[in-house]
């Protein structure tokens, strides 16, 4: 996406071509793992027709064709002629990625993004306007209660858990080992939802004791629906803004703060640093901008996603800086880990 | 789009979450056009802050700042800062494509692609299942009568047109010369719409005359939202499915045949056939699939959006010669331009 525009560009706008192709390009993905056709494609271990796949999947044949078209087109895919039929079949990285069952599916986070936030940014224009998240205007729910929207409804919650669930299978490992955590013995994920990220955290940390908090109905949704046999760690209900937290050497706050302004995050921080035992700290993990404001792109996205759908912000780490120095945090570092989410560890 | 999945996309799938992110990349752009950002930066002449750009345009400043950093992200603007302030200006490409007055302006192609396919878009899922548009489950229009869904108003009928005539500016020189269209002297574009089109192929052969038959609604807002001083093409009105078209010697069908299944698109290419003298000929423009199915990925998307929008589908070269073989036409010649559109020569 970094790739610079050129003379070439101004004879003949190719990049920008791509760009605005680039949500077509996104739903064919996201319907494909819909539909199902990365699953099926994984368990059937033969190339498929067309045919076979549209069969198979209650779809129309032409749909599907040109559905598979596209995915070749992409890469996502592969083709094959076998005597004048098509047959298709996967490439390793949609096993691994888009097949359902696959230890690294990112199946959920497709079906959230492709529901709920494509429709959202549907309204980015009104968003940028107003300078509010567009949950009333798309989804008819009121834009003040955040997480009322995102929680609409059993289902709704599932959804928004099952991606928060499958986005720490790509970063979980690489933010609880950017610093070595291993003399925090009693840590606390709060706002910790399925729990993933808390795995990661125990499977790194096999001393300490990982316990996840959260509100009730997330906790029991994630003990129902995302628990492991002999799970590594603990759930404990409540909500960090209204009630108590637990005392812990570490707490959690990832993808937290930037759901908030500036305001309620400094509340919620200093809430922490009163629970929290001189050496305690927290590890904050998030997706952060440059302080150039050149980057990184996918940041800057996720930044105006936090427009559409929530109150708060992607920042730069000196922003989160900032507001562990006002709260009383020293020792503040700061880790890059290249890829989409990064990590600060701020001490009591 | 067509850099090659590689191990390293296994151990961590930057390719694929820039795929995810495709649609977020298109509405950043696209609502940054509807919004005129561009068009102030054009003006301007200067640097702009967030702040003056957000006051200009009635933004909010927090979701003006987010939209143009995203845009430096993605390298559309360009951003320095000064005494603290971030000032953004606008690159050439922006300037030329993007900003409303440009003489190679997108703008009215933007405008449809974000505020008609981008929803229609979201029930790709659907489109697939049933194999047929989304026009009703989109905005409530019957799937069945393409065109009265697509100009269902006169401000839809216009942005539609905005769409046909902004796409002309990249490629039409191209199609027109992809073959020396010299000789023939009366050229008739069926379905011609605003014009754009004959307008280039008026100005790539002077001597021919040039004109636009759509139906008498099209014509009458073309002639009022888009005539040009001095205009060197004519408009004539009439249905080219259920009445009868003017003689001409070469007869421009210019994605036309790509809104329409094969059945239709042959009685169309007959009633052609019968009104043209020997020696006379059709110029077919369309997008046109590789015949081994593998791209190019922008005409599959295409494809895939006809399904969702339209009866049609785009082809691969073999099948609009069949089409044409099957009518009677002989001499089939094909060109690839290398761009987003391509051209076919048939003569009778």
């Amino acid at each position: 996406m970094a790739e610079h525009m050129s003379q070439s560009e101004l004879d003949y706008p190719f990049k920008l071509l791509e760009y605005f192709n680039g949500f077509r390009v996104s739903k064919v993905i996201f319907s494909a793992c819909e539909l199902g056709v990365f699953d099926l494609l994984l368990r059937s271990q033969e190339p498929l027709s067309a045919q076979h796949v549209a069969q198979e999947l209650g779809t129309s044949l032409d749909g599907m064709e040109r559905l598979l078209d596209a995915l070749v087109g992409i890469e996502i895919l592969e083709v094959e002629k076998t005597d004048g039929t098509a047959l298709y079949s996967s490439t390793d990285v949609a096993n691994l990625y888009l097949a359902k069952g696959s230890a690294k599916s990112l199946h959920d986070m497709i079906v959230y993004k492709s529901q709920t936030i494509y429709p959202l940014w549907n309204n980015l224009v009104d968003a940028v306007r107003s300078g509010k998240n567009q949950n009333e205007k798309t989804f008819g729910l009121p834009a003040e209660e955040v997480f009322q929207a995102i929680y609409r409804s059993e289902e709704d919650m599932l959804k928004f858990m099952g991606l928060m669930n499958s986005s720490w299978v790509l970063d979980g490992h690489d933010v609880v080992t950017a610093f070595n955590l291993s003399g925090f013995q009693n840590v606390v994920d709060l706002g910790g939802c399925t729990g993933a990220l808390a795995r990661e955290m125990a499977k790194a940390y096999p001393s300490s004791t990982v316990t996840v908090f959260d509100l009730q109905q997330v906790v029991e949704a994630a003990q129902k629906h995302f628990s492991q046999e002999n799970d590594a760690i603990v759930f404990q209900s409540g909500d960090f803004f209204t009630g108590e937290i637990p005392t812990a050497d570490l707490y959690v706050l990832a993808r937290i703060i930037h759901d908030w302004p500036e305001e309620k995050c400094l509340t919620l921080l200093k809430k922490i640093y009163d629970m929290c035992a001189p050496g305690g700290g927290v590890l904050l993990v998030e997706a952060m901008l440059f302080e150039n404001r050149r980057g990184p792109i996918m940041t800057q996205l996720f930044s105006l996603n936090m427009l559409v759908q929530t109150k708060g912000r992607e920042r730069p780490p000196s922003e989160y800086t900032h507001m562990f120095n006002k709260t009383g945090f020293k020792n503040i570092q700061v880790c890059r880990t290249g890829k989409s989410y990064d990590a600060i560890l701020a001490i009591r």
